[in-house]
């Protein structure tokens, strides 16, 4: 296919999904099989401070191994540490590229990414372009998403800041997302107004078509929060309190 | 000088400076000469934030020109844009780097700063890894810095964060800095729990021996706020007030 092509369609894409929710949107919810259900599998162990030190971080993957979490996210500085501690255990070193304002080049999440993958990385969540969304510049948004998905080559999760969007931004940004080759899209950094939502994650399991998953992060602190999110359909669950989730505080 | 001997004389010039700060720091006021000051040629008129877009960029470059501000910051996707708005004129392209949490590889920011330049920026205003400063690798902040400065070969500030940092480790910041050889000292992102402050502006002209500048940034929005800098040490300020700061509004 043609790149003139390829963005029509894209654009067309957004435009249909946009409209189905305006004609026809009915949020679902999930609930999670209690017997087979282990929520320390769904959460992503997460300290992504600018203050945040090695003796932190440590004990950040010490506690994952612990409590056998699904990963650990942290900060690209701290990939080769986490790699190294996380090494032959089930827990994945998760990083975050463009982070966590999404609007470093194209050229620079990739390099980033590729960094990142290459020190030990397993897992990337980026964030995309905000600005470039809202002006409607999907080439743009959509580019610098594949850009990264196909220079990782690992599972790539997109950073949506759902605080910052309308209901429609939200929308295109999923459907750019999954067109691009994320394997995620997640609701916030943590860094901006506003972390997860229920209703946002329902809007964006819908906006995918379930097709990928929904990472929720941002304010999830207790049990209640995060089985909230993981019936409103997000599979992964990023908080700096999985401890306390688990052991139902 | 070989290397040992270098990062042993670096921490020995941090302790100097925090034994002179407990034993004789006096903070020094600057006044501007008020016949030749232009209060324009010290604001880099800035816009980092995530949603900004074409426009609003295009907007804050077109008022930089008008009102011939000493530099227009933005986010590295957007240097080529403003480069090509600003070329020929006096406004500097700055941008950003690792920002605005400063916790990423320094592969990645050599990497970003590269691109920044030859994208057009001028100046690149990169974050320190707060972390490593916290827990006293001095070498890892140290280097992190030397090689954006090597690597971007235009003049570099440091965005030190002083909101989570104590007076000791503000001087320590400052001084690895100047030994890295940045061109400013930076108080703050404007993404941290606070910005500027008169006190921070003193110390850090102090902690630099006044061999490199200080710029002043977040939460300054009248001319009163500039002036109180200008007149703690800061020959730079970074505010998305510039118009208004002009119009002593």
């Amino acid at each position: 296919m043609e790149k003139g092509g390829e963005f029509m369609d894209m654009r067309k894409a957004v435009i249909e999904k946009i409209t189905l929710f305006k004609e026809s949107y009915k949020p679902e919810v999930f609930t999670p099989d209690e017997k087979s259900f282990e929520i320390n599998r769904c959460i992503d162990h997460t300290n992504l401070k600018p203050t945040a030190t090695t003796d932190e971080i440590k004990s950040l993957c010490n506690e994952a191994l612990q409590y056998n979490f699904k990963g650990v996210c942290i900060n690209p500085s701290y990939v080769p540490l986490a790699s190294s501690l996380l090494r032959g255990s089930d827990t994945l070193t998760v990083t975050v590229v463009g982070f966590p304002l999404g609007v470093t080049s194209t050229e620079s999440k990739l390099h980033e990414a590729e960094w990142a993958v290459e020190n030990g990385a397993q897992e990337v969540d980026m964030v995309m372009h905000i600005g470039k969304l809202k002006e409607g510049d999907y080439e743009y948004v959509y580019n610098d998403i594949k850009a990264v998905v196909e220079s990782a080559k690992v599972p790539v999760k997109v950073i949506i800041e759902t605080c910052y969007l309308t209901d429609e931004e939200k929308i295109a940004a999923c459907v750019l997302s999954k067109l691009a080759g994320a394997r995620f899209v997640k609701t916030s950094t943590g860094f901006g107004t506003a972390g997860a939502k229920f209703e946002d994650v329902q809007l964006m399991k819908w906006a995918v078509d379930g097709e990928i998953e929904v990472k929720a992060s941002g304010g999830i602190k207790t049990y209640e929060d995060a089985i909230k999110m993981i019936s409103a359909g997000a599979t992964r669950i990023g908080t700096s309190s999985g401890v306390a989730i688990l052991a139902r505080r």
